[in-house]
């Protein structure tokens, strides 16, 4: 038998790589011996932080997997953010928390629901298969739960993703809201990265109707730190806004303490912020009040007025 | 609260039916009192016997839903089989067992597994949420698992579908296999029918990479009895193919009982069955051995020599 690839998204945040690691452990649980847990990049502050407490190596780096081969996606059903040669390898499961935007000519493994995280879902597969949850997967699914909804202020979060904190953190044996604001928080240092790392740290590209758009994000617990680089910041979104052909490039700076978004948006169709949440830009920045989640607060609200 | 409208594909089963009313029991126990079961198209012979055995009506016939409406998909996820409107309605859950070929804008409840039956992952729900399944449901559940999996003679059938049915039948308190070979029986009675609605009772449009096709399936228990009217289904064919401008038509006629199909083939793509399954069409028909589910046996390796 062949080995069974499991990644999440290009860009992979802390539930991607999570995902990838529990659900690989999920597999072998079931006597898929030759489950690998793989990442499509590179690993961030936050997920850096949640591994070394754990005690754990990241998942192996891939750019794709050859074709025939059996791949496992984890919190993404999006072709764009994938490997490429997603058509030519045989999809044998998909868990995920987002839309819906790939297609298969087979039947598939679908387990998707609208709570705040994969790990939520990975948790009930857990209990359902009566698959044991030890502390390190107890840990690592609780991090995930709570790096995507920003300790369960996002909108995104539901009372499924709050329980299932509540009873990993049992197992766990933490404090997860001490733990969790210090987990965020280590996500947010971002002294070692350069504009362009910054920039391209969680970006993902979207086209808002016809506007091909970039929405990038980074959490902080200090708008003011980080605004400092706004001249860089905005030179570095110029450029790649250029390069790339960009309606618009979005940057989104949460402030993980009081839950509210700065806003830097350039190109042709900066105004579709304004007109989306009745801001003014100026000098290209505002403040989105109680703006943390692109994909509940800005990615449907900027279509709709793009 | 408006109306949740729930149903599975055009040209129903007995999967399709049951599930639109199972998965409608499934949403009011869990609160959903709006839930309403529906169907798009009429009852076949089977699904008649099952519901007569139940004593329960059928679903409401409907032909779309109204823009903004709630619904829930069961038994496919391919939008041609569906309402025309799909886009504009809100898609609140998915539950299937086949390939996924429709895309969301907004996170959804997908359910999905390779199973031979979506009432086999039905039954895995009732369970998961603790929702009682009472006489009735046990046999709605298990009739549309024996439908779909020929009782289990499907290669679509797996141990968790025959697991299922096992249980499902103490609950039921009836003999699956009497039953089952009783219900199927009742499916292949085709006297009241013209032959364009025989033609068109379990008919897929299918394209075949760029060959489009109609393959269309009945059951029997006697294959000489279907093709005492092959010049009359051939009619009909021929009329299909030059008003619809296919280029495949393949009708095929399963026999139940000892699992095989009489293939009709028409249209200039009609070579494509030869190649496929290395036999010789004589006079338009060739017996395909051990071939009875058009998912497993006939539309992939039908798309791979297209």
């Amino acid at each position: 038998m062949g080995k069974t690839y499991i990644f999440g998204h290009k860009n992979p945040d802390t539930d991607s790589i999570v995902s990838s690691i529990v659900m690989t452990n999920f597999e072998k649980k079931l006597g898929n011996t030759d489950a690998v847990a793989c990442r499509l990049g590179a690993i961030n502050k936050e997920t850096e932080y949640v591994l070394n407490y754990v005690g754990i190596e990241a998942p192996e780096l891939i750019e794709d997997v050859a074709d025939g081969e059996e791949i496992i996606i984890v919190d993404t059903a999006n072709p764009s953010e994938l490997i490429p040669n997603l058509s030519n390898v045989k999809i044998k499961k998909i868990v995920d928390h987002h839309q819906v935007l790939l297609n298969t000519s087979y039947p598939v493994f679908y387990r998707a629901e609208p709570v705040g995280c994969t790990e939520t879902i990975m948790y009930k597969l857990y209990n359902e298969y009566n698959i044991e949850i030890d502390k390190k997967i107890a840990t690592l699914m609780l991090s995930a739960i709570i790096s995507d909804t920003l300790l369960f202020k996002s909108p995104t979060c539901t009372e499924t993703d709050i329980k299932a904190v509540k009873e990993l953190s049992k197992i766990a044996e933490l404090d997860y809201e001490t733990y969790g604001m210090d987990m965020l928080k280590a996500g947010t240092d971002l002294s070692s990265f350069t504009i362009e790392q910054i920039l391209s740290l969680d970006a993902k590209a979207i086209t808002l109707k016809d506007k091909k758009s970039v929405i990038a994000q980074v959490n902080t617990a200090s708008i003011p730190d980080v605004m400092k680089m706004k001249s860089e910041l905005e030179s570095g979104m110029n450029k790649m806004i250029e390069e790339q052909g960009l309606d618009l490039f979005m940057f989104l700076i949460t402030d993980i303490v009081n839950s509210n978004s700065q806003v830097v948006a350039l190109g042709n169709s900066a105004s579709i912020v304004e007109k989306a949440y009745g801001v003014k830009l100026e000098n290209n920045t505002a403040l989105l009040k109680g703006v943390v989640s692109r994909k509940k607060q800005v990615v449907p609200i900027m279509t709709e007025n793009a």
